[in-house]
């Protein structure tokens, strides 16, 4: 069940090393610490290796990425894979430039990534498919919907067997493969869109599900995106009618804060294919 | 009408390149996103002129500067200009430091801005006028009042001439001015001054006006400062006796979020001279 | 009395030179302003000296630390002692790297700081103890309580005396000693810790405190502790039970806008020892 994931995040407290973008990294601290995990962030060359050395686990974020801070993703990755951590890659614009894309390409080429998360678009863009980005949001025509399921399911699953690593592409449906079976997620509501970085929060929160739950990689990234989804709806019914954007971002982090493993099993609604 | 430049830019959606500082981006990308508008931060010059080509605007703030970053707001600046892209300068802290004044003169100097944002102390150091700032702060001597507000709209139309573009002094009262005629407007509350970034945020929001609305791009600068004036009023009306500066600056952006065309006519409250 | 420390902040309201991290640096702004001070952020060596020079105090934090701000680092703390500035330095994460430990040290060598402040873990690894830490929290094993009480009084009280500065160790029990007296803090709640960067603020805030207090450092780094803690029990008085870390977090810096003198003094709980 997916509510023993976040059991377990709670019980182990995994340290999460994080190598993101200044936009959102607050909020991903603060996301790491809701679920029951601690967050560290830091970019330094001189101290990549070392620091991720003592964390659980290793989140990869290029939002806001620069020729610094890549060469201390490729240093603190490849420590990370080493030692057996989870090491997720959020790949925040591929597509958008080709230093994004190219970087993406190279972190994957260097560094044997546990999971790879990010809107469609990415996906699409580091799979080679045709595609197109809107910045760092996911083009409408790419979106995951009910008609074209069956077609997204089998392109998650072989940019899994592709990557050999675990592919969440994250939208209005979620879809997250192993290549073998695709969990097809239905939490969340559009409006979380209208939040910066919810993507970068699920991302920072899956490395912490990842790091807590060695045994079930895939039920634990599942149940990441399960959780943010169900705190994007748990959160929204408490919005008052003078609540926008930047209550709901606090409303969210609080429903994670707030969240049990009954609750997760309960709201949590996927199947799987 | 200025509820006209809000409708457009939740119709056009624009996408707005920012490299901005890391104090307040979050809050900056949180109320573009509020107006209907989508950010992407991205400061590094390998990516910095591809990324502003898909963007609809750019806003280059100053706030935590470097020489790394600068070189990317040149570089990023000259090619948005080059696209006929709005351009909008937040030089915080000018005058407070001789890189800041002498980065912001050099940012003016190679790049046709569209608006130049920011408080009185600032755009005074721009134009030469002997001023002081109390760091990224406006020196209170310099503060337009309604006893000087005949100088200093004199002021902000001569340095729009100076400077061919538009100019915005924001402060208890807005000027905004393109040379020829001046905004003035009273929108807004003291304790906005209390809470962290509403300047940047400000410039945010005015670079998504100015992208949705090429046409007229005096009124969107206009209608972008009554629109934050307004949402500080509306955010002030729903603060409860415990909160403070952290829940009114929710409550401003939850505040735009929720403003609608009708709203903001209503609420602005300005003149021109 | 401790609240005439913060009524000092409130009519002086200094100015803040902070070279800190991106994880946290906009809830500092928000708690420099929230007390009555203003926040300045700014880590270019081009301006460190001539900005630290305009301030009244400077808070460093090596929360997010690299090889170009540490230089900034370097440059504004000397100046900011030669011109009798306070300075404080937070070791976040001292003992988690050695690129922590050896610039913390590196630092403490060069400039001669007003106060540290930091977890147990973390001046434990200064003053040379055995220790080991947590990523950027404390090693539970440190943990401060009644039980190793004067044992912990003593080290706090030794290290201020082998650093020629107050010493500020946070957490269940707060420790501030200047080497000759102590004082002892019992305020606060442990859902703090679930909050990135109550430390932080903490270091910001005490900053305006000993820049507002410069007759009596050692009374004012110990009200900044006791506000910070006063805080977090009246941002904990107004939860609802939907709230988390993220409301928390607003609440708590809510809490310090609307806190007055008399019930900072009436809410300290404090032994001096």
């Amino acid at each position: 069940m997916l509510g023993k994931c976040l059991e377990n995040v709670r019980i182990e407290a995994p340290l999460i090393h994080n190598i993101t973008n200044y936009v959102t990294v607050n909020d991903v601290a603060n996301m790491i610490l809701a679920c029951g995990a601690s967050p560290i962030m830091a970019d330094a060359q001189e101290e990549a290796e070392e620091i991720t050395s003592i964390c659980n686990g290793l989140n990869i974020n290029i939002g806001t990425l620069n020729s610094r801070t890549v060469r201390s993703m490729l240093l603190a990755g490849k420590r990370a894979a080493d030692l057996g951590h989870p090491v997720l890659l959020d790949p925040v614009g591929a597509g958008a430039s080709t230093m994004r894309t190219d970087t993406a390409m190279n972190l994957i080429h260097e560094i044997p990534f546990t999971v790879i998360r990010g809107n469609v678009s990415e996906i699409k863009t580091l799979a080679g498919v045709h595609s197109s980005t809107r910045g760092v949001d996911a083009d409408l025509k790419d979106a995951v919907s009910e008609a074209n399921l069956d077609q997204a399911v089998l392109f998650v699953k072989e940019t899994a067997e592709k990557f050999k690593c675990i592919i969440a592409v994250t939208g209005a449906i979620d879809l997250v493969s192993d290549s073998k079976i695709c969990y097809v997620i239905r939490n969340g509501r559009p409006e979380m869109g209208r939040i910066t970085g919810t993507g970068c929060q699920l991302s920072g929160l899956m490395t912490a599900f990842l790091a807590a739950n060695p045994d079930c990689r895939l039920e634990a990234a599942a149940a990441a995106v399960c959780a943010m989804g169900v705190a994007g709806e748990t959160g929204w019914n408490y919005m008052q009618p003078q609540d926008g954007n930047a209550a709901y971002r606090n409303r969210m982090i609080d429903a994670v804060y707030n969240m049990n493993a009954e609750m997760l099993d309960k709201g949590a609604d996927y199947e799987v294919r």
